[in-house]
């Protein structure tokens, strides 16, 4: 097979934070697969096609990608972000496990600046500590592992990034996960709402979990709670290195 | 106060990984400072001052960049990998939470390739589903709050990333996480050890947990423990987007 995928992450939406890699890799594909708002970033060019595709879509996304490096094509898969963090990564293996013939595949994976971590910049140092990253939405998980986790993640005094809080057809769970929250971690624990980090939308908003309303979070927002030491210092926001 | 500082990610080594953010603000700096090997891996030029030093010694380093700032000095403090994690992110805002003016700094943090995203992309999608970041060095924090971490995480199903998992001055405690994964887990669940990724000298090596051993982790690898469902495709590994 002399096509080949590559998995990429074009970061949080500032074009400075994409990697030499992911342009190096762009510049020598032919093709380029992806949710519409991603594949809108690469830069057209003759003898590139850009396949951009509706939400939702993942495993179609993947096997399109599949075959056209079966097919002999360049295929750059780009996700916003990091690939491999709620992204395009996992369900290209989920693809080609079902393939019959998986190691005929040149796949590669190339990292991004991920959400939570442009967020956590652009607010201090929040996850300086122990953290966990954790997708709210229960697309592909039942909501009562959502609900365990979050209790399990506050007892054990991990610093939490949420991912995909909240959306139009879950508009619910988000308070729901906020009341659980406030139960294990009481009402003073900081909260911060990063939404479109790096981008001209960007907005930062840090408040208390009493004071925490689901409107604060859409799903542009990634969401970041603090651990029990989590505080300000001047117009930053950051968890020690130290704990216990 | 004219000066600034910059916190900034230098990614897990390959130079493709840096952030044109990164490069940009280094090419306006007067003063870098950092652990040894990090500095070593900025470019000298005329009216630039390299300020290495060593390990353990991050609160000194912070406060000697505020410093430099207050004097009206350009300073960027590098990490490698993400300033946020485990780096000096942290550090730099527990120094300038004891200096009298905290407001008066101009300080930004820029974000980089973490050592476990690097990893897992190197290694396939290992941190596809919820996952969490662990740093198991003692020296900040007690022993048994690791232990205690290490379990609650493994029983919320996360998969989980462990920076610092052994040095020369603990070579026992990894030893001990792993005796308690193997508890909470059972022998079969897949661990990677990822040393040196994208560099010259990385090695990636994914075995079980009943043969994983100690001696396979060392100051320079990030050490990923799957999830229930984490598993191996062709010459990947990864952990499937959905849950329960």
């Amino acid at each position: 097979m002399t096509g080949w995928i590559a998995i990429a992450g074009l970061g949080p939406g500032d074009e400075r934070l994409v990697t030499e890699e992911v342009r190096a890799t762009l510049a020598e594909a032919t093709d380029v697969v992806g949710y519409i708002p991603y594949v809108a970033r690469v830069t057209p060019r003759d003898g590139l096609t850009l396949h951009p595709s509706d939400n939702r879509v993942e495993i179609d996304r993947a096997n399109h990608a599949l075959d056209m490096a079966a097919a002999g094509r360049r295929v750059v898969v780009v996700s916003s972000g990091d690939p491999g963090v709620f992204a395009m990564a996992a369900a290209v293996f989920e693809a080609l496990e079902r393939r019959p013939d998986p190691a005929a595949f040149d796949i590669r994976v190339l990292p991004g600046i991920t959400a939570m971590l442009a967020a956590s910049a652009r607010l201090g140092a929040p996850l300086g500590h122990d953290f966990c990253a954790i997708n709210l939405s229960d697309n592909l998980k039942p909501w009562d592992l959502v609900e365990r986790r979050l209790r399990l993640a506050a007892r054990a005094g991990f610093a939490m990034a949420f991912y995909n809080p909240r959306s139009r057809s879950r508009p619910h769970q988000f308070g729901r996960a906020l009341e659980i929250l406030r139960e294990e971690c009481g009402p003073d624990r900081l909260i911060s709402f990063a939404r479109a980090v790096t981008t001209p939308d960007e907005r930062l908003e840090t408040v208390t979990l009493a004071e925490a309303v689901t409107e604060m979070a859409d799903m542009r927002t990634v969401v970041i709670i603090g651990n029990a030491d989590t505080r300000r210092v001047g117009r930053f926001l950051y968890t020690p290195r130290s704990a216990g």
